[in-house]
């Protein structure tokens, strides 16, 4: 099959003759219709934890092999692939179980191939209504919904910063809830795309933080952005950290200390609510898309994403069923 | 009256004729009786917040002037005077108002010193049963229990690291709620006490840290205990950062992400629980007095308080009634 293969001796390749997977008892076994690319994706390509495989994580598909309830129908999945016994999972905390896999991130190929197996615990049904290229934001939205499951977001003043893919979706979740959301960037044409979309921005040079956001989000994957959440939030509020980042110098952490800030990770977040958004026009994603490749064209695919124009970068496998 | 005065250009100096201080309105005048040397004390004389004036902020003393009901009391005060008027005074959080003085740290003389003065609305009574060896430790105490406020505690896993003075008040202190407690520092004889007060240690290069705690509090004030608080708290869980440091090389802060960890920044803590702990005994505090000076001797005080095998610094300002 085709496959967007990476290891980190020979970087990224295009195989047209992977071999096709096989689903282990439990898996499913999915034809891929449509595929997101994902910062990860690109840190991966950086030597994000050591992955070496088939990469990409956010997909849509038709399952066509496994338990009769799941055959034909069209899905997405969660990416955490939890081992069920250790104490994390018994605690409900499969996504941070210590022997997970994670599709394309690590031990287990993901799904920028025409076939990839997941386990059908982790599948979400697509309603009918709902396109290809809408749930294929089902993962990445998720994410962004996650926020509301660890802060309240109830009343308040938020504030996202960065205007990348998922500054732009955390944004879009947290008005629903927040009493006002102002997402600050620095590319005028993402901006705009959130403007027009009714969201209230503003570029981040002519932002004046005065520590007064309830909530800041800081999507921007980057110290400064972590730097201008602790100026941007009021004493006592939560910066919420979205992306990871290293300082490759130094930081003053002191303004957590004096200011009583809350600061909480958050990474993969709930599917049900996300696909309910997507398929409810709650949440609208599709003036999001900047990009679209083929999969033969993988490569470009993941080069168009790493240029801090673009937006959200799709990759079609099977056309047709894409709209 | 005898005062240890600071300022950045002629440093720490000892000064027996200060003007002696006149209560504004509101303000208490009080005869200072003794007084708790801080790690925050020891931060100003390193530039800290660009204080000039008398340090000092953990003190017991006796009323000598101001409204009827607190003349000739004993009492300790708060450190934070806000300015009551603006959104976060009326919001509850004046210990973060903008406009506000701390005693000793920012635009407002200190404790060390024959008198100070403090809003009345600052003071709490100290009963004629708790001496002022274990009243002096209220404003540490209260900042230990402020933890309690923030997070929950209630049968936690909790690691403390950091032997230090807060360290081991904050170790006493989440004794009360959590399901264990272990204090994690590098210094043996710092460590026995907390073990003779029934405490559970562990020497920093003998502790294996396996994330699996509840809450890890950082009491380190050093990058590398929050980098150990990293890798000691369970996913999902919680790090306390009880002490301020800016980090002079890089830091990775991705498993705050990963992990989806909650950094929680704690600063100043309630007073009548702490007056309430000490007076009962329930918190046991003065085997961690190492030394005492008279106030002649306060630049003395300091340097002991910086010495690493030091724990609790007195100062007596007036003898006879300090036991």
């Amino acid at each position: 099959m085709k496959a967007i293969f990476f290891d980190n001796d020979r970087g990224l390749e295009f195989r047209a003759d992977y071999p096709s997977p096989s689903p282990c008892p439990g898996d499913v076994l999915i034809a891929v219709e449509t595929i997101g690319v994902c910062r990860t994706d690109l840190e991966i390509l950086n030597g994000y934890m050591g992955f070496v495989g088939v990469i990409g994580h956010e997909f849509v598909g038709t399952v066509i092999e496994g338990p009769d309830e799941w055959v034909s129908k069209r899905v997405v999945a969660e990416i955490n692939c939890p081992c069920g016994d250790c104490e994390l999972c018994g605690a409900g905390l499969g996504n941070h179980c210590p022997h997970r896999g994670v599709l394309g991130i690590l031990g287990r190929d993901g799904a920028m191939a025409e076939l990839t197996t997941v386990p059908a615990a982790n599948l979400h049904r697509i309603p009918d209504s709902l396109s290809n290229d809408r749930a294929v934001f089902t993962e990445p939205l998720a994410a962004a919904l996650r926020i509301a499951e660890q802060v309240n977001i109830e009343g308040a003043r938020v504030v996202v910063l960065g205007d990348g893919r998922l500054g732009q979706l955390c944004a879009r979740a947290l008005t629903i809830g927040a009493s006002s959301v102002l997402l600050v960037g620095k590319h005028d044409s993402k901006l705009q795309i959130a403007a027009d979309a009714g969201m209230d921005v503003r570029r981040v040079d002519r932002f004046a933080p005065d520590r007064s956001a309830d909530v800041v989000v800081d999507a921007t994957g980057r110290a400064e952005g972590f730097e201008l959440a602790m100026r941007t939030v009021r004493p006592t509020g939560t910066i919420v950290l979205k992306s990871t980042f290293a300082t490759d110098s130094g930081m003053n952490l002191a303004p957590i200390v004096i200011d009583e800030i809350n600061v909480v990770g958050s990474r993969c977040g709930p599917f049900a609510p996300a696909v309910a958004a997507l398929d409810s026009g709650d949440i609208e994603v599709t003036d999001l898309i900047s990009h679209r490749f083929d999969l033969d064209r993988g490569a470009e695919a993941l080069h168009a994403a790493g240029d801090g124009r673009s937006l959200k970068v799709l990759i079609d496998v099977r056309k047709g069923v894409s709209s």
